[in-house]
């Protein structure tokens, strides 16, 4: 079963769990793509939900596809989030932000109740930080951030995005850093967040409560539940 | 001794601690402005120096007065900054953000030995917490956020200019934070910024080291050192 496959049938599971009346938010992502056009099935079968979107192109896909958006004007609280990850770990900490959209997620994710993460099992880790952790930084004084951070132990590259440096939905920047493996996710995280001009990281401690992981072999979705 | 005056008179002492080659942080406010206007005397005779500005207002000033600017890509470290402050409370501890550039006044004041406050005596306090506490926050859903950051014990107000939010030159939104007298700034500052959408606050632990306060009654300036 390919790539893609997966992501479809894990994505289908997923959206399972959404029920009439629900608030929902939504992550980003290619597997999110999926969710998005399983959704809107059922919305065109009757189910009624606002949804909040965590990027532009999630919005974009989701007016494509016609489901109705709301904001945290409307919506303080979401029933149910459904995301991606880059990699899922012990105690379902989340390394996360490879697509950019990482402090909107957080954001999401941190307004809801159940926060249902959606993967292949290649991204199903022992440990995090094979993937590099993506930071999101405020743009003054970048430079100085960017030693700021390597001075915690990693090398830091600025996202840069067609010749040009990439910039966040946010108008943030974000740096991609290598750690190496991550011991102590939670203690990292902390560490990151103090230094002045770091805005979020792409490490989500104890957030996630239910993880849904597609497997290669079988193409079966297996649960998992915290 | 008017309010003018006593502004003009602690700008003029801390501006004689900037030497020749210095890389030198300009803070934000009205004291600020006259701190500009002397320093630009100094240039003009030939002190020879490199400023990072903190807004958008004092950078704007700073080309008035033709001060060299310089920027984090160019320079990492600066040997003093000097800015104005809301509140100076024990230990040195400082409250500001008044006028709305605490993130960029915090990036300058971190990359820097020496951070000299300047004040009149008005501001120098037993306790911070009559100035309500500024609090940079994410625009994306910042009515939870004002929630979460009300559930510390504080009534927050959005902060509104000419009928409309206020955004700061980071592209973020302030709210105004009545916490009424702040025990443990420290603490308070660590429960802000691990809310997710909190960018920075208004309080700035352990990183002023000369304080200069004029006197109202005899105009003197008081230099305080940590």
């Amino acid at each position: 079963m390919n790539q893609d496959e997966l992501k479809e049938r894990v994505a289908i599971e997923a959206v399972k769990y959404i029920k009439d009346g629900m608030n929902v938010g939504l992550g980003t992502g290619s597997t999110m793509y999926y969710a998005i056009r399983y959704l809107s099935e059922r919305v065109k079968n009757g189910l009624n939900i606002k949804c909040i979107p965590t990027s532009e192109k999630t919005a974009e896909w989701a007016r494509t596809y016609n489901i109705p958006l709301t904001n945290f004007s409307e919506t303080h609280h979401l029933d149910v989030v459904i995301d991606g990850a880059d990699e899922v770990g012990p105690n379902f900490h989340l390394l996360k932000g490879g697509g950019g959209a990482l402090l909107r997620e957080k954001i999401v994710a941190n307004a809801t109740d159940q926060f249902i993460v959606i993967i292949d099992e290649s991204k199903y880790v022992n440990q995090l930080g094979k993937f590099k952790l993506p930071i999101e930084i405020v743009p003054f004084g970048y430079e100085y951030t960017i030693q700021l951070v390597e001075a915690l132990g990693c090398k830091a590259t600025l996202r840069q995005s067609n010749d040009a440096i990439y910039v966040t939905d946010n108008q943030n920047y974000i740096i991609d850093c290598d750690f190496g493996m991550i011991n102590n996710p939670k203690q990292l995280n902390n560490q990151l967040i103090s230094i002045i001009r770091v805005v979020e990281t792409g490490l989500f401690i104890d957030m996630a409560n239910k993880i849904l992981v597609s497997q290669s072999s079988s193409g079966l979705v297996e649960e998992l539940n915290k």
